[in-house]
């Protein structure tokens, strides 16, 4: 069944609107009409099945059928602090990292990024990121959408650090050494409603005071599995481990 | 350190020679000299340290300096499937999959792929998929590159699962249902050398009779975490499964 986010303000007990893009796309696109049923999603994560009442111009009214008592969110919080790659490698780890269970995404600009973060076109581009997470939570039908936050400096990353319960990054020379901190030690101690934050370089990697930087500020270096990955697929392989440790072998 | 994939015949004991696009990748990109080093890897999985001799137009000699004891590959050879994709999707899951440790890819045409396979281009488009698994596995250091097959029908495709100790294919439905058959209950008992096949359904997903040809033939439908996953990130969820339990759990 079609799913959509719907704004809080949009809720009204159980009637619900839809405007604009959504409803665009619930009309036209997917030619829903009258009794028709939807999935309408609350911003805070429940979601309903709805029957669609009325279609206006810009506007369809809804009515929740039934409440649904589904979650399919990761219950370890995981935020994604992503070196910024170059092209469109980070809208890749946004979609990807969405329907991999992702609560939250931090581009940052890294001593290594080849690719300058162009602040006039910035408010453009985070629509265009906030627009690809929402359409991938939809699309896997997750509870929740993921938080894009603006560009981070390395200051600033340190700094939105320090509210995560464990924080760690990947550095390729970890992957190197003989004794190296295994990330499922880590993924393991994780417990329920904990939030992690996994740190990726650029393409090039972390430079030696920037791997300092993070050590001295409490995070663990990791490798992520023995295999040199990209960039792009460094927080695809955190995220899926994350998701086999807690939704498939279910150790919590 | 620069690596390369070094066909058989080019290796006469401890002395190797690189020719055609990768000699001039060596000398014209990397613009490496006589006395300079690079990894050489045996396609049949050992690699050397080696120190260039002579530069020749099209040839670079070079002769060990160094064999190495490494091994990255999985302990578990795993076959993708792919229903053929949409767009470059089928090129994302070669690279990435290589990345996350593949053995092998075999594309197939399942009941609901939109694309149809070219035969006039087959060959072409074979030997990208080829240079796209080479670049990745050294890019990776790999110690082998994944074999990469002709697309097959499903009645091909059934035929060559005969061979696997393990064949799972991931079903929508599965992941809808209360009580599934978890991925890691498979992975878990999996033994090191033994091969698991995994197909993956083009967008669609598959259809009910694709889904009773695979349980006819011993499959084991499987749902690779509670969120619906696009077609081409679901090979990279099993991959990095598979590595995060036997290369980081370390369970064998």
């Amino acid at each position: 069944m079609q799913r959509y986010f719907i704004p809080e303000q949009d809720w009204n007990e159980d009637n619900v609107i839809v405007k604009g893009q959504d409803a665009h796309h619930l009309t036209r696109v997917m030619r829903k009409n009258i009794g028709d049923h939807i999935i309408c999603n609350h911003t805070k994560g429940k979601a309903a099945i709805c029957e669609i009442d009325k279609i206006e111009k810009e506007v369809v009214q809804l009515h929740v059928v039934e409440w649904l008592e589904e979650n399919v969110e990761l219950p370890i919080s995981v935020t994604i602090a992503q070196g910024l790659p170059k092209g469109d490698k980070l809208e890749l780890v946004l979609q990807k990292g969405t329907e991999l269970g992702a609560s939250a995404f931090i581009p940052f600009q890294s001593k290594r990024s080849v690719v300058n973060w162009d602040k006039r076109k910035s408010e453009k581009k985070i629509q265009r990121f906030k627009k690809i997470v929402k359409e991938a939570s939809e699309q896997c039908h997750r509870n929740q959408i993921p938080d894009v936050f603006h560009p981070m400096s390395m200051k600033q990353l340190i700094e939105e650090s320090k509210s995560a319960d464990v924080k760690i990054y990947a550095y390729e020379e970890e992957a190197r050494l003989e004794k190296f901190q295994s990330f499922s030690t880590i993924v393991k101690k994780l417990k329920k409603g904990q939030n992690m934050l996994v740190v990726i370089g650029p393409e090039g990697g972390f430079a030696r005071e920037e791997a300092e930087l993070f050590n001295k500020n409490g995070f663990i270096p990791v490798r992520l599995g023995p295999r040199i990955l990209r960039t792009e697929t460094a927080a695809l392989y955190a995220l899926a481990s994350v998701s086999y440790q807690f939704e498939e072998l279910g150790c919590l």
